[in-house]
């Protein structure tokens, strides 16, 4: 690549008199935008890494969200009890789901970090890291066998070997990117203590392989431990850090950190997160979970030609009304995970970076996600007014309200270093402010108030889902105008009274509930009320 | 939005401080990125629009991909024969795969065109967006009713539904971006046509829902008149397209073009196509058919633990063995589509500009990638040295090269207009233009041999394929080396001969086959050779 100097000068050239060419032929910003970028990156063997990592997230969100398949596919008898079956699912597919997206994540972590540190990437590294990728979608397999058969070595045997072998392949990364600078970070570029940074990163990454080989040892002798050496490498970094960090924030006494030279591999909560790939992420998870059911109809929802005939008197409508719950299922989750989506893309919006913290949150948020297709389908698969029902609409609604608060939860702590994290326009006293705790609180508002309603009203748990399901939409189409008109009404109230305003009236969406919850945020909301106001 | 006008000023002013701040603590480069473009696009109420395209990208790459699930998921009997069987799938549900392929990415072409017009967004088109996403995500559903009850006018009415109301939904779009002209692109925004711009956009959409209400009239009257509608209405723009291009380039005199000003919903083959889009659905496409597999696997291949015990002694090795073939095929097809996914990414890395040429070959290649996790299952189904066990390895050949080849004819397509479409490094006499034609060639080289090979050792044709399979990484891995070894003893042979260089030496990974191939390419790659010589 070195040899290539003086080829260099002249073909910069031809990019600048091309550039000027493209600036004038080209028609809409964003081919200007990828023209200029592509010949910026062109120029030797290296690349922006963009795709790559975009790539990469989209394998791994699939990944992420792929356990949940066994889960939906798991079908009721019509005579079980839907809390007994519910019970045994919960115990063995649900936990591997979460396991999985869990472990999965923290692969996904593991990788942000690296390419945060390599910026840049050459055919070798892409092949490298395609086959990481191999290797990581391989996981989710290793960790079944081992849910399946806990007392088998072979389970965790693999895992370990997987996970050696991918940190084995990072550590090969680590060392290619610093024989090679220019494929650095810049920060990492320009410092004087490159080869300090080459080895605290290399001794990070290689701890994880290294207690695994110890562990895959321990599983020829006493199974057990390996287990639980396992789950110390994997979550001890963050445990002591959220230990850390919760320490500090209630004593109110910094605790000594790494040193302020040391930006990757701090393992702390406020660690920068690429927020590109956090978006990346949620995208793929959010895409695969909203078009989950669509999959299983387009497979398993068309009857056979000789039943419509037999069966039905060769009436096609007739044949397919028998499957009309799991397509008003579809319809329902495609919605609310949509909504879902376009809440978490207001919210991205707005912030204007990520931390560990919040990528915690927003994993958590995913998670639960993933379940809702299949707590949609439960919702219409038993008769009406049955207990089954109503558990299954009262599931939906713990579900949905917890993939809400979570997604509330990321701004909440965003809120928390707002200077640093949000846009002006979002920050306490900012115009939007009490726009976008409408939108984050929609859906835990409402699904919390269903949630009781079903408990008082338990007869009419479906009416009551169905109503949610037609009525939440409704609400995000007209959420600026109730928004609006709530506070317009909280500004008459305030100047008839000159009291402290009360800050139920302001949200129009879940009624009583929602006054709960704008209660726990209120020195959120306040601020720009008395703004309005004055 | 018109009356925050002063408010603005100041938020303005707040920005700037932030910037400034930012772009001092931020700490790396996308940061710094994501913050100002988010500063940036956060003033008002209106958006970027480039995560919303994101999402629905990778929505519209899964729906694109999801049919190929009922193929695969169709078991082959032992005692089938493969070619019968192959013919019955071949028929049906192939065939149901490609026209939703063919469909969804139709679809697809239309929402691009669209967000080429509206640049930017609201709440209120991003809400429009997701609703016209849901009826997409549906449409593969009712095309799999048309296969399944060709003359039931049930499945030809919901197409002909779904596709009027994602017409109204885009025309409101339109209606609503025009209304708020801030949203359109600046090309029109500035243009003193808007009327007409508007209009003739309106026409151009609203042409396919009115087709649609008369063949959805027709199928009462005389159906199979309806699916001649439909054919026409979707296909007419593209093939009268083709036909005059073909034409022009035949005779050599140009066509009367439409006004140089009208630049959007043109159809002709050099409109442009936003590249970022084109790389965000090959992305997913990539991504959902390298995990295809693992979705399986995971569900299906995990043995019943009483089963283990009874029938394999307790051993999971040995219960896992029957899986073996499974687990090859998973890792073979994640690599060539990884593989392919590389050279995809290599080839847009030095491409500037696409064109609907361009994202025509691109589609084609995709529909073909779909297919492989499948025909590689096959070729681990079936005995060794069966009669089967050489059809499906020859199937997958040819699925592989025709993969492999319309990703060459992109290229070729740049190739054609080459100042506008691509990087300086690749065109004719470029420094990467033999690498680049080494990358695109491998596949389908290695699968026309490979093919020809087993016709003549069909003996061994299972051992030819994981032979392929073993070389093509390892080939890809080295082949900078084994090109510039090509050229350097291309050049030792000219500089011996002083004659025509021989074209066969260059390629170094597939042997006689590439030396067909690079006779085809013959101008482009003799080039850079005379260029390295002198």
């Amino acid at each position: 690549m070195g040899e290539n100097d003086d080829s260099e000068i002249i073909e910069h050239h031809v990019d600048e008199a091309m550039e000027k060419k493209a600036s004038h032929r080209s028609h809409t910003h964003s081919f200007l935008e990828s023209v200029t970028s592509s010949e910026r990156e062109g120029h030797s063997s290296t690349q922006s890494s963009h795709r790559l990592l975009a790539y990469s997230d989209a394998l791994i969100s699939i990944i992420a969200t792929v356990m949940i398949l066994p889960v939906a596919h798991t079908k009721l008898e019509e005579s079980e009890d839907l809390s007994e079956s519910f019970r045994l699912l919960m115990t063995t597919k649900i936990g591997v789901y979460l396991m999985t997206f869990l472990i999965v994540t923290v692969a996904w972590a593991a990788h942000i970090r690296l390419f945060q540190v390599i910026e840049r990437i050459d055919d070798f590294l892409a092949l490298l890291n395609l086959a990481c990728m191999m290797l990581i979608t391989f996981l989710p397999y290793t960790f079944t066998l081992m849910a399946a058969f806990p007392e088998k070595i072979l389970g965790i045997l693999l895992f370990c070997t997987c996970v050696m072998v991918i940190g084995v392949i990072q550590a090969v990364i680590v060392i290619y990117g610093f024989s090679r600078p220019f494929l650095l970070n810049e920060q990492i570029q320009i410092s004087e203590n490159q080869a300090y940074y080459k080895q605290h990163i290399l001794k990070v990454i290689m701890r994880v392989p290294i207690m695994c080989l110890i562990a895959s040892i321990f599983t020829f002798i006493f199974y057990q431990l390996a287990y639980v050496i396992l789950a110390i490498v994997i979550f001890l970094p963050y445990i002591t850090q959220s230990l850390k960090w919760c320490r500090s924030k209630a004593i109110g006494q910094p605790v000594e950190d790494t040193p302020e030279s040391m930006l990757f591999y701090t393992y702390h909560p406020n660690e920068p997160l690429s927020k590109e790939r956090v978006e990346a992420f949620s995208d793929g998870v959010y895409a695969i979970v909203a078009t989950l059911l669509i999959l299983d109809i387009c497979e398993d929802n068309v009857p056979d030609p000789s039943v419509v005939q037999s069966e039905f008197g060769g009436s096609l409508v007739a044949a397919l009304r028998q499957y009309g719950p799991e397509f008003l299922a579809y319809f329902g989750s495609f919605a609310t995970v949509g909504l879902l989506w376009f809440v978490h893309h207001s919210l991205f919006l707005h912030v204007t970076r990520t931390t560990r913290l919040m990528g915690l949150f927003n994993t958590f948020s995913l998670a639960f996600v993933g379940g809702l297709p299949l707590a949609y389908e439960l919702t219409h698969e038993f008769p009406r007014r049955s207990r089954n029902a109503l558990e299954a609409v009262q599931i939906s609604c713990v579900i949905l309200f917890f993939a809400g608060i979570f997604q509330l939860a990321i701004w909440v702590a965003a809120l928390f270093d707002e200077r640093r994290l949000l846009h002006p326009l979002v920050r306490y006293g900012g115009r939007d402010h009490v726009y976008m705790l409408a939108k984050l609180g929609l859906y835990p508002a409402v699904a919390l108030g269903a949630f009781f309603l079903t408990c008082v009203l338990g007869e009419f748990s479906t009416s009551i889902f169905h109503l949610m399901q037609l009525g939440v939409p409704l609400a995000f189409l007209l959420l600026r105008l109730l928004v609006r008109a709530g506070l317009a009404l909280l500004r008459v109230l305030l100047v008839a009274l000159r009291k402290q305003p009360q800050p139920g009236a302001q949200e129009g969406g879940g009624g009583g509930v929602e006054a709960r919850l704008v209660e726990v945020e209120d020195e959120d909301s306040r601020v720009p009320f008395s703004d309005l106001v004055s």
